[in-house]
């Protein structure tokens, strides 16, 4: 079976099986996402992400079932969903919660879901995430939703994947200086108050406005909510003067509040990136960062392979018995393998 | 000034101006850096980890006075504080937390207290945090207590400098499923509930509980607090059977409760890390971790100071357009700095 072909077709098992191919990265994974990336660059990519108890699952169910509506405008959107979850990178953590969700949204041809707990070392799930992202736009999914949990730096290499970014936030979460970091609505396009029912909604949504009012400069024009906005006495806006203000959508995940309007706020960024030229650069980005893992994972790979048998465990010895220092022992191993560039031209 | 004599001397200024070199990269802080290698190894590191709202840093201020109190069995101990915020990578995050604890234990010459957002890149945060720990160490800290918010993996890539690590959890942050990760359960050397006078600490506890039966077997022989334990009816234990099963110890950070006994099951753990060999394996692998890092940076550094002028941007043009795939633009790039190993020998 040819399996990049049988992507490229709409077959279901092909799509399965060249994912955990990809997943493990053998052979047959790396020729099949060279053969499909071409076919690349065309869904939305959209992150989601939030502390623990934000119920971003729910969410991005509720958001999936959504697209599967037919809309006025047209046909129902097809939706790719990939579930990281760097916080079990010995267990399959992500697996209980795919199982909820697969029953939820089971049988609809329209929806593929992959989960994924984080595999090998550094990079390595940022990596592996993109592959599988770029597999899925190719097999034609209108958007794919990228959930991850938390906060920290993998998820924010992980988000760095999608065009938009949501932000997902819920009142009581502890301490509001703790929850609502100003790093990560900086990476936010649309933030998202879900569980919006609960006491404390005014609060975190108070929160949010205030943090947002430092980290994003009062802007003479705005895109609000994907139309531009003329302040009055102002010149009309310039479409390089455009500004996006993330807006706050408050949601209830449990009976669909507010997901229509989180679907409108994500089709407007969308058109806010293309009318700005912000898509080709953040698609730049995108692929750049991609490079770099790749460029990183073969050089080291490639370096190990050259050493002397025994060099490296004889530098990790000489480091626990402090004869040698981190960087003495990366010298020493460098000067082993005598790497040889060619000289610049 | 001797910048590394000034550390080992105990002078406060050379350290905080050291720390600063070291995690700005510059090369006095790298010549710092390897001066003081030798001079490390004595600390006790211990990281705290935890979702948002679980009370950390309060537990950790709370843990630094406890150390400076006189024991029955000798002086106070000496602590040094390392705060990562890996949620705040383009402000600074940590600054608030900082201020909040700097008056708290503010004016004690045996603590030092260091915070730090996220710097750089891939892998540049555990490198960076590695590096101030071990400035910390060789100025003679008897503890050094890493703390560091979430659970994602660059979390865990800080909580493996430790010797121990510490997983706290608090009653009612959303859905246990979501908030006791077996993942994270794998990683934990003790476990706390802070917030031990809220509602719900019970069902918290038991959560907890219930995951630690599933990613601990039951073993024969426990070291139970540092302190052998004989199963009835089974010979005594022999130490190379030895077991450590994680406590769980309830504590409330804001009146010091369950404090006293978190530190003593940071002292068994020690205790039962050198008696079974655990704390010299862990160190070797702490050095092997860092090594790989250094040597990862390392090596990109020098492939991308040796690459042609341009051939980069022009990889990542021929990407953006899809006339390459990310693969092959990284063998175009390996094969133009034309990689030259020796043969292992």
């Amino acid at each position: 079976m040819n399996l990049a072909q049988g992507v490229l077709d709409g077959d279901r098992l092909a799509l399965a099986r060249t994912l955990s191919q990809v997943e493990n990265g053998t052979a047959e994974g790396k020729s099949a996402l060279s053969a499909l990336f071409p076919h690349t660059g065309k869904a939305h990519l959209v992150g989601i992400t939030g502390a623990s108890g934000t119920g971003k699952s729910s969410l991005v169910n509720q958001l999936a079932r959504y697209y599967r509506q037919p809309t006025q405008t047209g046909k129902p959107r097809t939706v790719g969903i990939v579930a990281v979850d760097p916080t079990s990178p010995f267990t399959g953590g992500a697996i209980l919660g795919d199982r909820i969700r697969m029953r939820d949204l089971a049988g609809d041809p329209g929806v593929f879901i992959r989960s994924m707990a984080t595999r090998g070392s550094l990079g390595g799930l940022a990596s592996a995430t993109s592959a599988i992202v770029q597999v899925l736009d190719a097999a034609g999914y209108d958007l794919v939703l990228i959930e991850t949990v938390g906060a920290g730096q993998s998820e924010i290499d992980i988000v760095r994947l999608a065009h938009t970014t949501i932000v997902v936030e819920a009142p009581g979460l502890g301490d509001d200086i703790q929850a609502i970091k100003a790093g990560i609505l900086e990476i936010a396009d649309v933030l998202v108050v879900n569980k919006a029912d609960l006491p404390g909604v005014e609060n975190t949504e108070r929160a949010l406005r205030g943090s947002l009012s430092l980290s994003h400069p009062p802007a003479q024009r705005v895109l609000h909510h994907g139309r531009m906005v003329n302040v009055p006495g102002q010149p009309p806006p310039d479409k390089d003067e455009l500004v996006w203000i993330p807006p706050i959508q408050r949601t209830v995940a449990l009976d669909g509040t507010g997901i229509p309007e989180l679907a409108d706020a994500i089709a407007n960024h969308k058109i806010y990136l293309e009318a700005t030229g912000a898509w080709q650069r953040r698609e730049r980005w995108r692929l750049q960062t991609e490079l770099d893992l790749l460029l990183q994972n073969t050089l080291v790979t490639d370096f190990r392979a050259h050493l002397p048998a025994g060099a490296y465990e004889q530098a990790v010895d000489e480091l626990v018995s402090r004869r040698i220092t981190p960087f003495q022992a990366v010298e020493s191993l460098v000067s082993n393998a005598d790497i040889k560039y060619k000289e610049a031209t």
